[in-house]
């Protein structure tokens, strides 16, 4: 039901009793009109209040501007609210990250070419020239930024120039670490798919490591980067049976659907502002 | 988070701009305190409005009496409101209805027993006297009432009686079909739980019809009862996956475990007023 | 774990003692060594039984063809067995017929190119011509027949030249119905994806009627094409849970998700001989 | 399908061809009738072969004790077998160790009652009072050993005296960790339910670990018991779905559903001689 004069607001802040009604009022008494409301409070005494609303915005009665302004001084101070309002029209530039395993690429060019992914997919950068022809075709430009241990800082200094501008950062299957200092950049901003049920199974091989470890069902998780490699937080998880039949080489295969899957929806409610991040947590509303 | 001081407020009504203020302020000046809040609206232009709020009433300034009249007056006229107020504090009065399965009542009064089910089991009625130790052992009366082709008419009135004053029936596998009369004295108020994936399989013996039909997921379906045999409101569904390998009694045992969780849930939800039924579809608040 | 020197038996006959014991010593007698055996018995008692081996080829001590006459005349014809061995390394030539829905072509394609799909890709039929890119950047011959009432019975006899010599169509979303005739020319050997969780829902729109009856989950249902619509026996199925805030519109691109999957699963058992039918049933071999 | 006279041959040993010959033909010359064969082998050159058998014992030409010598010295022998045979009509002895928590063994009791789990219970051992009456109502002999840091080597002492002739100990959420020479006495045959999706989250209060990472779904792992612990072999391992509005107390009540369920199903598939422990790991036959 998201149309171009949906806009968006999500609200953090220490609980007390008013703050729907605040917000409520000023949104109505603005000629805004909620269309969507979800509301998270942990625990009553001394909780925290989460809120995200949606609502249409052909009958504001001021510009953006003012509206944002005039809600940051009445309502937003008074509550103590870490806030932002987003609007479906201003499409978030997204940059795809990626090496050379092409399963979560094309999932996300495929669901984006259809519609599914809200964005302006601005670029894909690879330290890898490989699927070029794979992003080109969608016409989308593909910059390859080769990186190894000595040429890293300038790699990334090169990244960062050609990423300018970007909303998010997609790592779909990007096989560098970045560096604190690349990530601190982008706080909340970067996500990435790990290729095991978080935490089990950090760091390299994970599914390896399942097979090792002789799990029944094998996962993926979404979740933003931080300075802690695959300790950032969680957007989404999801598993998928496997069996003593299933050999290294097919839960790799089993994991690319997985991977796939979890990763397109994290990047897809980030893209439509359902992610607030608490702490190492998120809040996801449906 | 549900304490005795948690009221509840469902709301349907034509979608307009200004429901959430008007009802926010409403609470908020009364000194109730919003705690939870999820609304639904159907296609914006000409929909429908749901909304379901949980708030806190210990700083409320008026009985509740006074409360609901005042919001009826004053808000509910306004919106032309389908609306109600619960109290967790008074917990449903609730029957259970059962033939000779255990399964699903057995799963009801473990829970109840545990906390999970927030009512008064007011009693068990059953058209067979089997069940009647694993009910007492809970301090659950258990009555028995046969009814037979003959007697049926009977036999409905000696229930209605025994069940006066129950605000929810639950039939946990009761094989009996209740009459429009029976059904009609309690609307959107008796849960049932088939044994499919309804509509698939309507009517007598799913599992064998899911067997001869080959399926590869058999299924439970909670809804809640109509005059139209399994074709009332959908509450909650399941399902489980089968094989070739699985005869009719293997589906039949593994639809056991379907048909346990998919009615606790729904009993579960019903009683915390998370659902509210508009025309043949539920919309379920998480 | 498939590789080039990997045959398959397929046996489906009625059960007696001997036939695991007379199978074994015969694959064993002329070198075949058995890796893999699955072995499925209906009711005991004057059931049927039905078993899939893989066996390797390369210590074989006569030719294939003989290996099989003598199968035919020592093993198969005392138990009257229904059965075929197929070899691993002649990959079976498949078809896709499609119309304009592109996600589940993609899908195939995509697997295909990935080697999780092992057959050879022989063409694309669509009575569209729109995907003709997707298909031919593949390498990948498309051809383009149109269809219509009156021309139906032409454009049938154009496919099935075009279809010649194909072991396998996959109707990946085709929006016509085949005729008696052609489905007759494929027995068990045309397999389609119904965007529903059969038998729920045949015929057209299945997610509108989905929506219309409130469903709590959604399906798809990969079977193999029988005269009669949506009946032919079900190879697998899966679904995706829903609620009251999809709309048509979203359960049509949740159900892209599940029919790419279902589908694909499907092929790939096909392709692997992991699939018996039997009556309007299938037994799918793990 | 299983009856009285089933009997269940499991194989462990280093691959080769010809062994599903010798075995059903060994079987066969016996009057025994396979009516069911899983196989399963590890990487075919020098890798491990697996294989259950299920067979029917009402025409066996030889007495059960002469059956298996003779299979011993002409079968086993031969390809270097570990291997077992057991007998459907020789029930299990089995034991469930618990504490306070009442919802794995309810799960249990409520199965075995319903003839699910085709064992004989034998008695339920706890270190607290709590739940004698849950369990002496289905004439099952509860045992109170009371453990504390002093006492731990004389109640361990007095378990294993009750526990004499115990094919089978189930810890449905047994509180006490058991001394490396009580396991050592149980060698797979001590099953566990460890409340989470292991190896994420081992040791302590996994609810609290799982809700302070913030994941989105929660586990549970049933596994034998080894000197390790949480490392044993895991059996079964299943998941839910959580989201940031549940907390710490509801991943508990939500976990309760999956704990039952999964320790069921694995004590389940031990009964039936599904399960070959190979290493760390396990080999579980559908």
């Amino acid at each position: 039901m998201q149309s171009d004069t949906t806009a968006r607001l999500l609200i953090t802040c220490p609980d007390r009793p008013g703050i729907v009604a605040a917000v409520s009022n000023f949104l109505f008494n603005h000629g805004a009109n909620i269309t969507a409301l979800d509301q998270h409070s942990t625990d009553p005494e001394g909780g925290t209040f989460f809120m995200r609303l949606e609502f249409q915005t052909p009958h504001l009665d001021v510009p953006r501007g003012v509206l944002e302004s005039t809600f940051a001084e009445r309502v937003a101070a008074r509550f103590e609210m870490d806030w932002r309002i987003s609007y479906a029209a201003d499409l978030k530039k997204v940059a795809v990250l990626v090496s050379r395993y092409d399963h979560a690429l094309n999932e996300l060019l495929w669901r984006h070419a259809n519609g599914e992914l809200p964005c302006e997919l601005t670029q894909v950068v690879s330290n890898h020239p490989d699927l070029r022809g794979e992003v080109e075709r969608f016409g989308i430009p593909y910059h390859h930024v080769p990186v190894s241990k000595e040429t890293k800082e300038q790699a990334e200094a090169e990244m960062l120039r050609l990423l300018e501008g970007c909303d998010l950062l997609v790592l779909a299957r990007y096989m560098q670490i970045l560096s604190p200092g690349f990530v601190g950049r982008y706080p909340n901003r970067i996500i990435n798919i790990h290729h095991s049920f978080l935490p089990a199974f950090v760091g390299a091989n994970p599914y390896k490591q399942a097979y090792e470890r002789g799990v029944k069902l094998i996962g993926a998780t979404a979740h933003y980067v931080t300075e802690a490699l695959d300790e950032g937080p969680i957007i989404e998880q999801d598993v998928a049976r496997v069996s003593h039949r299933n050999d290294v080489a097919e839960l790799v295969r089993l994991g690319r659907d997985l991977e796939r899957t979890v990763l397109a929806r994290a990047v897809q409610w980030h893209l439509e502002d359902r992610v607030i991040v608490h702490g190492n947590k998120t809040v996801v509303f449906a």
